[in-house]
């Protein structure tokens, strides 16, 4: 069953936000990817948002950029978490967009991560996190991915200064 | 019939978006004024704005602060225009709430004003210019409004040094 | 006749300001494309603007970068609406393009729209809204463009992660 | 047993942290409140982060203004989701806690929420919205809850301009 | 005779922008000040920068806040030197003022200044110094005020920690 | 007998700070330039200022990058008009260089110009601006430049749309 | 004998840099304090800085905002190691002021700590840490400093919500 | 003996971090490289810091990017003189890393140098500042090189314009 849902604004966004879908695959935890337009396709968000909790997700992560409105717009409509990912703008390089997610007003949470890729792998860490609280096997797995990125840093070398 | 309306998400924006509707009642244009929150009440957005075009509106203002996203939601649901107000917010004065009204994506248009007051004012002008594109006696009025605002510029006065 | 004026401070803002000029062109309005510098023609952007509305127009869509006064100054003597669109900047890539344009004082309006390409086709898409709040046939053409753009987007695919 | 803690830099910044304590109680869930410094107690950090797990937290919310180290260390030293509170600062407003604690590299994720306290209140749902995944009485309280509040603003009314 | 204008948008700049008319004053260079705004007084606007060679003047200060456009339109029609002092704005605190002032295209400069207080009077000391370049008495004039100047400053004294 | 002095922090600030020196020997303003350094070269940075008087300097053109205290250093040590120019910064873009040169403390003021080469160009136009108060050839000849300006604009034309 | 010259662009930075001197005074490490301005008394900073070697200082603390130029050229004239405090702006809250000091180009250094007094005090115990490096009775001091600042937050306590 | 340390998060920073070990290397005193992850490798952080001291080291330069909480995390487990230099991000180019190093609060100082090379060059010349303050033969190296890089830019040559 397709516990997680990764929508983003246009197929554009997909560089970035493929990143969020290599982690849950490396994860194995089922995903679904689909493009959502907040403002090109509003009835589609609403009914995403609607059926997510009935469909069984448990966590939707969601990018866009510029005026970003496809995370909080998910979130006034579920309250399934949804995991906001800034993608960089053309212009703003992802300025307007964090603040575009990340400003909520109380009552809505959207929980932001950075801007890019590095936002979009971390949501997906994230949305593990979040599952792995009720599934020791997953904590054990990002136990594991810990401990293997640790090491990865250890094993770094620098060159010598000529 | 109405012909305007005024939305803003929560009825604390009043103080700011009251100037969109005093500059409104001055050129006795009918508006109505609404608190829809995108956040708090999303279906009520929907409703409004798919029912604009039919209740006869020739534009919307919107008033919103931090991630503002009732504007560009607004504009999402209706092609009847939207003026969108980024009202200020508590730390970052509203450099969000501009930011997260005026970068729209291509084929999704919210005409942003400046922002505070003075956007709030300025987008009933502008909705009053709009209207007047096809209104002589409105287009006259917003003349007369224009050469008595010159007239005040004119008259002021500044002291002297001391 | 000519319905809406396009004017930018510089032949080199045509990349910019051609997507408005698409967008029109496609919906069969008829514009005229003209350079008009406010600091280089300064006489020029007077005579423009006051001869706007006698000239028929329904709308200018005038597109500068960095101190970008010539939205704000055609609005200054024209009650035609104004719709402003931030040219990108070289260093701080249409920051203060959009303040310049977007922050105008209380009295004189100009819409503002996002920086760049997508607020140049933005501000198309608005003058036609406009238009389109008297006349049937343009809402109908906008609802039409609306359709194509949501298939447009429910159409495309993401790909597999490999 | 407790299921969420709530830590932060200094009790100064009680204040805005506070609000995520009083949705916790509203929905009864179990949390403690700590003072935790990254740069004062660090020592303390990194016990309180390695044992969160065996001491059955499912959340730690984590408030921090300026160079607001504390969310990322937890995150570094956990795989227990931790939830970002970016807490305003004296001069920069919040913006330098924003991005000191949203820009977290690849790899540990921090979940973060909105500068002060929407962002401290917003925390706290969010962290009931990720329980509630498993808890259908928790996720009934949030629709409840998410009712109460558009019931809330369905109830605003906004006053006559005069 | 008249030798530098001091003209800003509004008279609430008069807070700010009777910093400038004070060194004049107390330098005895015979100055005016005048109400005259970019955006509701265009015709006024183009009318003094035109005449100001020909009445004499050697300098215009002129300030204004927002998207300010007045030093940038005074300077697109006279060659006479134009100074522009940034009044801090509501809600940006001058910074949008500062951008809308100080990034002029290629070929029409304006002279900036610093944002509030500050900039106004250091506008003034500038427009003595250009003055003094040719006049003898005032170059020993503005010599004689840093002296002074200095001296301020190095009889300054701190008081005691306790 | 030069008139107008060009220094710049390094020789790397060239490419941005010909065009100052383009503008003036296209006037046929005599000027000299230096590679002046606040930072590395803070004696002779003391001494041009210092003598730049006596040798019969008109003005000074400052350019620099980053923590750019040229121009305001240069200010510090003479009466003569210090013109700056913000070059841009490796990573900021000339954001620090223009807050460093435009944010003088009262009492010494520095004329601060656009970042980058139109700044550059602005400052040499500037100059010969306050030179042409006393001289109605150069006056004549700036009016020319404008005029030659003005017609290049005029000239520009605009493709069609495809 | 004196070892750390703690200097200020104006009486009005004391209320800043007051925490510098509270600082050195409750550790008891000899320091003196001085108005030194870079563009009021360009003359002092050079003299302080060519004799701060000499007379023995281990470091100068200045504090500066706006176009901060005080540490930028104590350290252009002295290699004795300089740390630059960001004095809050008026209007720009100390991030011109933070810009200034940091962005030095490369060879001339300024460390540069926060803004405000958290930096003025930080900036002192810095200077601490350097002389404690030789000198283990302030290692052992600046041990036992952090030892107390740990115990004072982990005796803080927190309120019950209501 | 190694005297001085120079750590990074990742090796992806030595092209940036590198500009400081050429410069120890050049002036011959000793230094070490390491990886270090404050995220990735938190206990490494800490006990690199917690041995500095004892092993000797007279100051840390530590290079981070984004959420740059490595420099701050080592100062709040050692009293060695910390010195931060802000690594370039990818999209914010630094500027987040630049606040999340230098805000740090009252009581744990981070030395703070500018956004990239410039800034890892200018730590390790302030570390040999710090060292000479009780080593006159470094001293009298750093005057050297203070001299040579004067007299560079006073070898610099500025082209004629043609």
């Amino acid at each position: 069953m397709i516990e997680v849902g990764i929508v983003m604004g246009s197929n554009s966004d997909w560089e970035v936000m493929q990143h969020a879908a290599r982690v849950l695959k490396e994860f194995s935890v089922a995903f679904e990817t689909r493009v959502v337009s907040a403002h090109r396709t509003p009835d589609l968000l609403f009914h995403y948002a609607e059926t997510a909790r009935e469909r069984g997700l448990s966590a939707i992560i969601a990018g866009a950029g510029g005026a970003a409105h496809l995370p909080g717009m998910l979130a006034a409509k579920t309250t399934i978490p949804v995991l906001g990912v800034p993608v960089p703008s053309r212009y703003l390089r992802g300025e307007d967009s964090l603040l575009s997610i990340v400003q909520m007003p109380k009552g809505i949470p959207v929980a932001t991560f950075a801007i890019g890729e590095a936002g979009a792998a971390n949501a997906a860490l994230f949305a593990l996190a979040m599952l792995a609280v009720s599934r020791p096997e997953l904590a054990d797995a990002l136990a594991d991915f810990r401990r293997r990125q640790e090491e990865a840093v250890l094993a770094m070398t620098l060159p010598e200064v000529e």
